[in-house]
């Protein structure tokens, strides 16, 4: 059986790019796992998708990060809570989900031009519209950073969305959804930021 | 070196119960990792932090969960994304995340009464106050459950919190943060709530 098979529920599992790539956008944070020295190892990373490919970035001084560079692959999970679904009984609660998981073999970004893309639709991602805004990416900041791509490899999304299944009761009891998407709160100025107005793209 | 030694920002790696247990609790999904025929693999699941062990449950039906109790270790990861950390350069940007990596061996929960106590807790974390509003668990749904127990044999927690670092800069531009923690929003009735008022728990 292939990994992306689930064994239950097969009717939430997908894997076109159409319903994967949203999940992975909208996504801030993954957790990436591999093999090391034959023990399991994860750790969370932000992420970014362009085209069919994850970019990750760290100081150049992480010997850690460069180290994921050799390995043959890493399995990526990302997974966005969307609302609990009540029941009549705890047996029919649930979670509406999206997530994914995906595999691919990481490798470095050597292409200024492509890790300077990333860099760029990362920070657009985290804060859209705010690119022109900030002092402009500096050769000294590139060159501290490292960027790592894993090409997606294999994927799949599993998904649940809608009500709870406990229609056989008939208990007069409340059923329904509580929202959990985070939405985004009012930004809050740092210490620095007295007397300089919010920039639009924040309002 | 340890796994759990950070090589990047060792001052935001905590080892403390104190510190780790509050993640684990706030968190609906963590990311379960293991090694299966010399490959990683991982899986997003719902989890249930009780003293020092993580529960997770699954259908009696699943052969996939029945054989992650085999395994000799699973890696464990929980993020929560607090803020974007906005700075005057992309460089900067960060975000503000409390996040947990752990490890520890599954074995099957045997024990009725730990098992019933897991799946009330369990509810309880996702509806507080629930419980005892809810149709009482039946010795059917029992048997039809299996639980998971992970008791935590090694773990380590990393926080990144505060306002963005780049005061070495004194351009006029906005800093700060902007709140994405998610917050639950207005209970949704499902198609059968029609006419049942909302429990107090949930208002």
């Amino acid at each position: 059986m292939s990994r992306t098979t689930p064994s239950r529920y097969p009717k939430r599992a997908h894997h076109d790019a159409a319903t994967i790539y949203p999940i992975l956008d909208e996504a801030l944070f993954c957790t990436m796992s591999f093999v090391s020295e034959g023990r399991v190892r994860s750790i969370p990373q932000s992420l970014l998708r362009l085209d069919h490919a994850l970019y990750f970035h760290a100081s150049v001084g992480s010997h850690f990060f460069r180290s994921l560079a050799g390995l043959e692959e890493v399995c990526i999970t990302v997974t966005l809570a969307d609302a609990i679904v009540v029941a009549k009984t705890a047996f029919n609660h649930s979670i509406n989900y999206r997530s994914v998981v995906l595999w691919g073999q990481p490798e470095v970004v050597d292409d200024p031009a492509e890790k300077y893309a990333a860099f760029r639709a990362l920070t657009e991602k985290m804060v859209p519209g705010s690119w022109d805004y900030l002092l402009p990416m500096t050769e000294k900041e590139m060159a501290k950073t490292m960027a790592l791509k894993v090409p997606i490899a294999e994927a799949s999304a599993k998904i649940r969305q809608g009500p709870p299944s406990d229609s056989e009761n008939d208990a007069p009891l409340w059923t329904g959804l509580i929202p959990i998407q985070p939405q985004r709160g009012r930004p809050q100025p740092g210490p620095e930021a007295g007397g300089i107005a919010l920039p639009r793209h924040l309002e």
